[in-house]
């Protein structure tokens, strides 16, 4: 059922991006003059095979999963973390719900794998997995069949809302301990090694970093993933909310929706997708270079440059919700803005 | 009067800006996650003399005039485009409004200085001070009188948007050949020589950069302005539009509110109200990093540093709308997220 889904993912639409292009250059101001936003216009345009595509129904999908690995002493902060925040969340008092609101996006939040039992709230899907990850220093995080489950997990979310309408989604995380399994990811995909990749999360001390690249070369050299299988990598070293926004991506590619990626976790998932399936790559936007050591390589091994740098290093999808706002207003230029016929105003001499 | 208005910026309020980043500390985040929004936000405390600024009316200043160094052949638009382009504003198909609509800011246009008579239009304020400055490759660009007058208009113009009720304003310009006046100003102040600052404005080839380059170097020569003295440098080799944006800044200091700078034009108004009063320095925040070359050795003169670069190179106010939806992201993060303690999170072992 994942191969379906991969199978369904197809090139951008050439002939509309060349009509935005064509467009954007008949707009009131000099060619190229608004940079990087043209071309997420033109992009957008691709995903959407549309000249002038519309981002209106703007989505973040943050998962929440714990990780096993935290036993290795990796995080700042104690596991109890993952369901108050996730409490936060469904209360609203977050940066994520904050900056979802201030552009207009709506959020689900998804419990991929939380290591509590969470109350049933209206606004939490549960996708659960199991009770966090296993610790990946000790055997494989999940089970690969545990990693597709996950997967397809995140590919149903996403369904769900692209059938509410979803123009645009962004991803986001909750998770503590989850730079570890990212970094691990990174490294499995990349080859660079743990020391060069690995940061220090929420704000591990000196010790706490060399805890954390030990756990994850440990958990390099038991698990030995396999570079060319996306899957294997995940399952070995990944998480469940991980698992989950790569099942997002995955799934919004299959739907012709562009993703929004967010930070070091997000870039991880993104990476596992393309892994999977690397047709996934053109409907990626890196929304942002987060503060995070070892992201500035993820997002180039993606082939992607991040819109901002605003040092962010918090996860939850709030680098992803300022991006999406540039997305929208790439779109707003496009379908708002006069041409130099319409407006009558002289172009270049 | 001038000296009146510059007399009354006062410094940041100190404790304010320290309520300001105890609070962020005890946000429901790693404590700096946010980045430049937590930085931003402690800036607006500063000015704003609250521990929790708000930012509720966003207002963009965009102000147009022309250059009689045009006659050098220094820009690859017709000058008719600077009254063609206000009309373009006033009837909201210039990427301006697009993005002011966007962020859900007003925008006040002013003619400040364009060589044609524009017909009345209720959002056109006319703070006319000639039609278009002298060719400064002949002398200086407009006399130290209509230079401060120019400096005036602009601090009246925001005075009456405080008194609507203006909480921050971003600087706008549209002027052909205002580049130009602009790398005359940042080399004027810096001492840098205009072949390191003068950059394609909106697209002008090789020929014509040199011809840009040519008059800027005969402008300082034969003009010979002393970068001690902000409004001389003005009067010399700057731009009414320019002196109406460095009015615009200096009349919101004067009343604490945040200023956010947009591009090229900005900058070099930004330079000369920082010359003219030093005290306004700490009110300015930079909305992004212009393509143009030579803006980001202005930006260092300042001191400041960019919040975001996307290849802009349009001014109008196009990136400091984007750069005010920040800072109002920046005081909602203070004002909406809940602390550790309302959320019941832990905080870090």
């Amino acid at each position: 059922m994942l191969k379906d889904i991969t199978a369904r993912i197809q090139g951008l639409d050439e002939a509309a991006m060349a009509a935005a292009k064509a467009r954007q250059d008949m707009l009131t101001k000099p060619a190229g003059s608004l940079g990087r936003l043209e071309d997420l216009s033109i992009q957008l345009a691709g995903i959407s095979g549309k000249e002038i595509p519309e981002i209106k129904d703007k989505v973040i999908i943050t998962m929440a999963g714990d990780h096993g690995v935290v036993e290795e002493g990796v995080s700042a902060y104690p596991q109890e973390v993952t369901p108050q925040m996730v409490l936060n969340f469904l209360y609203g008092g977050a940066a994520i719900n904050v900056l979802a609101r201030h552009v207009g996006a709506r959020i689900t939040f998804v419990d991929m794998g939380v290591a509590a039992d969470m109350q049933p709230h209206p606004a939490l899907v549960v996708k659960k997995v199991a009770h966090g990850t296993a610790n990946m220093t000790k055997g494989p995080a999940m089970t690969r069949e545990q990693a597709e489950q996950a997967i397809l997990a995140g590919i149903e979310v996403v369904e769900a809302e692209i059938e509410k309408g979803l123009d645009i989604v962004g991803t986001g995380d909750m998770g503590i301990g989850n730079t570890t399994p990212s970094a691990a990811i990174a490294a499995a995909l990349t080859g660079i090694e743990p020391t060069k990749l690995a940061g220090r999360g929420t704000g591990v001390d000196d010790e706490g970093l060399k805890r954390k690249i030990d756990a994850i070369e440990r958990a390099l050299e038991i698990n030995k993933p396999d570079p060319k299988d996306g899957l294997d990598v995940l399952a070995k070293v990944g998480g469940f909310e991980i698992a989950g926004l790569a099942g997002v991506i995955l799934g919004a590619a299959a739907n012709r929706k562009p993703v929004m990626v967010d930070g070091f976790i997000s870039t991880a998932a993104a990476m596992i997708a393309v892994a999977i399936a690397p047709a996934v790559r053109p409907y990626l936007i890196s929304a942002h270079r987060s503060q995070e050591y070892g992201h500035a390589q993820m997002v180039e091994w993606l082939g992607l440059k991040p819109l901002v740098d605003l040092d962010f290093r918090l996860g939850e999808g709030t680098g992803a919700a300022l991006g999406i706002s540039f997305a929208e207003a790439a779109c707003k230029i496009l379908a708002e803005m006069a041409t130099f016929a319409e407006a009558g105003v002289s172009d270049k001499e």
